[in-house]
């Protein structure tokens, strides 16, 4: 009763991705590669890691859907058997379903109408409905490119409360991913728990140097060759969240805090953007503090 | 009568790699999956790609031959039904047994030294027992890393006499891998296509751009602001050949040829040093003119 | 005569930037310097170079004009007697006169845009009042930004004619600096010659690989494994003037036509946009075929 | 009396470079210009940098000897009176006379030999007449490139004794340049003050992040995306010295600490190799906790 009408399978359109992590042992590749197969599944991408130091496995696996004898309804539950048995952690995702995102934002606008215009281009597969700021400055820009601006001002009195609204917000929105585009709060454990492993944070540096405020300051006062950015997911510890993305741009003496601000807008675009990609695309396996990326 | 006795098996050490391209089809990554499953293998790394376009497969899985029931003589045997159902081009290397690499060399030392250094660190795995050259000028470096230094001087009528008597003694070596280390002679047909795949060159430009001599003076006449170098597998026509890796470093006005010369070579050495570790890991597919890379 | 008001030469504000090439000699440095210490100006920077093989000598000079004892509009003029006796070609600018820029487009906006942003972002100092373009695909994203757009379509037969009225227009709104942001016609020579040396292109390649069209499928047809692009004053000879900024990115046999374009387009924004502003800041001398960048 | 016989004067050769910082004032490039112009000496490069913040100025200029009215061993006194105006802090060397270098080292070889390798290409323009190790391990490997090697123990409480034999040792030798070339002792505040900004170290990480020890198995740890190396002058606290030169290499899931070793030595090498080279042709001045790269 698992297997769909073949008429129906043969027009289901898009891929299905599998990312799982479980305890490494033989066969798995085995039988998940067998499942696709009798089920009459082509895969089209495949990589798997092993982490021998902590005994875990990890694959991202997607085929087509299109003539795959289960309706993608029912995959997920399929699937069970095997991932009880090999105690797995599954994420499964199809193509043709658009994840909603919801950026955070304060007073910065570079990485949010970097990520606004990447999604019109279609390189960020994905809806993009809300933007969420602090401040009210960035409404009009917002407006042209179509989402919904809420105004929501903090201080530290009204910080949980606030936050609280927000999450609800998020809810009504059917938010599957947050990112907190140069966003000038740092946010409660509740609110980070709730988005674990989909909340991405773009900090101006190349962590774990420069933690905290004013990096480029920072890094001018160092006298450093070399400035960065580093996308992670966001974690109750500030700036020590599992990093998905890191880039760096040469800097000399001639640079002060104002060019570096300005070199760095263009890496943390860049570096935001492809930590956002790679998530919405199912590339990123977060465990412990690391990710693995599969691209 | 495949399998080998459990107690020899369990002694069995290093691991296996297979590299695999066929034409793209359903149930491949089952089968071979199934396969190493089954003769209880245990799959370290697995990665895989596909080209739409060409609707060809390509595969590398290296998995471990502790215990595994197939004894190391007997796998390829073992594959034979499986690559004649898929049409499979298969090659089949273990890590226990180590690839033999002769270097070609003209004047320039510092490609050849850079990977004889590196042997010596263990970063190639391989046996490097022969160094040819037309020139006599680098016998005094080679005799001190230890492998033998032949000196077979060509003009353009010894040529083909010359690379024959080369032939010979490479067979003689046994030699799996040519590496030309800015070895400044063209080599025949004939010598090109007894190391089909298995001779690597470094060209000292990004190709297609500079082909041909002096791309260091190419590069400073048109006045780029980055050189680059390119390890590539050698085909008939010059520089034409299947690329396995490049890079670049900036260069500026203040860099006049010898100043890119000096920066080249770093270049050289890293790329070159870079393809040849891949190709001797059977990470590296040619397919038509290209390759694929599994890292 | 030449002398200002000490009291109006304590107003002025900005600083003079001086961009000379000459042939080599002793003393040029020293003249120069004396020059502007004599009329109480304040080098801030100052870098010089020398081409030996052609005997040539650049300089960028930057001083500040508050309490220069010369008006900016007698500086050049006061230059002169200096000018004639090295045999200098120069170029003398102001920080506080703001270059006017015209953008040329087809229908790719991803260039035209950043550029607009980063105008907007105050990274590009000068005006941008007109957008001219062989498509009217664009004129809506432009008007959202502020600046004129022009629609001149251009037909073989009307190529020469509407580059005529290109130039009026061009000569009407005062451009100091044209940028071909992904424009897909080929100028003529006439058009060319008026904007020597002021007429930027991008073309997405490293080049010299990859010249003319769709340098892209190019690449991924030679399966190389960096990709870049180029921005170069515009010559006669397509794609063949001064460069002024390359830049790469890698790629790999995972990358399509259409990621290699994705990919591209970063670099694109990125090297494009770097050219217009250290041309707008009087960094960079074409010489020759080649341009020394003052950074 | 300061000015040499012209006929002498014609005969000398190479260079002088001269590397000035001080408080930042009107008619410094003029006073220096004018005083190798009236000296009949031809300016090569001149680079100059202000930093507004601090009030300082820094210049780099090179001229030629040949014909130069003052003979070398004459210059730093005819440039008194300059130098006492306008307090400049005054560092004179010439290209003909090459300055002596000393490698200390424990037991990886890996910066050592390419220092010697490069020194044997000419790329450094020093005499390295000296090794010195807390370890007897690469006595071999030094012999064969000509330098005496000197085994000298260390243990903290042998640590002060030691280091004056180190001092006496390197005053002997005449040497104005030692290099830590993953030397792993923590030298003293006595034997830092003795080679102030004549200090050069390797630490493999992109300071300030991962100081201290085991930096790839921090990088490992954190899950960083790019690994780095640094270059920088020793001063007394650890890893805090003026950066000369960082550069980064990226890495993934599948790099493990001892690939991030391998990755991380050729970082290393290059980093520390531009950091050597740039010190002995002139090129680095310290201020503060920083450096200025005349590059």
């Amino acid at each position: 009763m698992l297997y769909s009408d073949p008429m129906v399978a043969a027009k289901q359109e898009g891929n299905a991705i599998l990312l799982i992590s479980c305890p490494d042992q033989k066969g798995i590749v085995a039988k998940l590669s067998n499942f696709i197969y009798e089920n009459n599944g082509n895969i089209i991408h495949s990589d798997q890691h092993s982490d021998p130091e902590k005994g875990t496995f990890f694959i991202r696996i997607e085929w087509e859907l299109g003539g795959f004898k289960i309706s993608p309804a029912k995959i997920a539950e399929a699937l069970i058997p095997i991932a009880k048995h090999f105690k797995m952690r599954l994420d499964l995702r199809f193509t043709s379903s658009k994840p909603r995102v919801a950026i955070f934002v304060s007073k910065n606008d570079h990485c949010m109408v970097d990520l606004l215009l990447r999604h019109k281009e279609k390189e960020i597969r994905a809806d993009i409905p809300l933007i969420i700021s602090n401040h009210p400055d960035l409404a009009k820009t917002v407006k042209s490119f179509g989402p919904e601006f809420l105004y929501i001002p903090i201080t530290p009195k009204t910080k949980l409360e606030q936050e609280k609204k927000q999450l609800k917000i998020l809810e009504k929105f059917g938010i599957d991913l947050v990112v907190l585009a140069r966003y000038m709060q740092i946010l409660s454990r509740q609110f980070v728990s709730a988005f674990e492993n989909r909340m991405i944070n773009i900090h101006h540096s190349f962590l774990p140097a420069f933690t905290g405020g004013k990096p480029y300051h920072q890094a001018f006062e160092r006298g450093v060759k070399v400035i960065g950015a580093t996308s992670h997911y966001v974690t109750e510890k500030l700036d020590q969240g599992p990093i998905i993305e890191q880039d760096v741009v040469r800097v000399s003496h001639r640079d002060d805090v104002e060019e570096m601000v300005r070199k760095g807008k263009d890496l943390e675009k860049l570096v935001l953007s492809r930590a956002v990609r790679w998530h919405l695309e199912n590339r990123v396996l977060a465990y412990g503090n690391k990710t693995v990326i599969f691209d």
